[in-house]
């Protein structure tokens, strides 16, 4: 039982089906975790959305967004090209009990 | 000359590539708005962080994201069937000078 570091709780949103991530998030609320951080890049940014919301709606009623940040990054290719892409971290919280 | 209501700074993002919304975008600031308020649906969530990042990064540098919600909204298609949508909204302010 080591201590829970918020850094911890953060879900990245990849190509896989949605429901794989909101189910990551949801096993962190149910161990414990007061808040879990969705991040996604490019256009999964819109997935990302879309976990936090269903999350919200469907399985954690008594969780809230509480912040949203966008913002640019990045990332460089194997060619050593860099390109630019939108991100955004989406926080979500249990409200106090 | 009337006077420019809050609402109609608002930028719908649809198919059309992000550059059109971008510059719709900068013509409202430079018409005086203060602040304008990028919305979108669905997958075009992403297009929508896009346009407030490469605005703020590429056009306006005196502008500040200051608020992002995100939602879920219903739609009923022509088939009368409800479908849920994710959606975000993005406020962009300029700085006071």
């Amino acid at each position: 039982m080591t201590e829970e570091k918020k850094e911890d709780n953060t879900i990245y949103v990849g190509k896989k089906p949605a429901m794989g991530y909101i189910l990551a998030a949801l096993t962190q609320f149910n161990n414990g975790a007061k808040e879990v951080v969705i991040k996604a890049r490019g256009k999964l940014t819109a997935k990302a959305i879309t976990v936090a919301e269903v999350l919200r709606n469907r399985y954690v009623p008594d969780a809230v967004v509480k912040d949203v940040k966008i913002g640019t990054e990045e990332l460089t290719g194997e060619d050593g090209k860099v390109s630019r892409v939108s991100a955004i971290e989406i926080s979500v919280s249990k409200k106090e009990a």
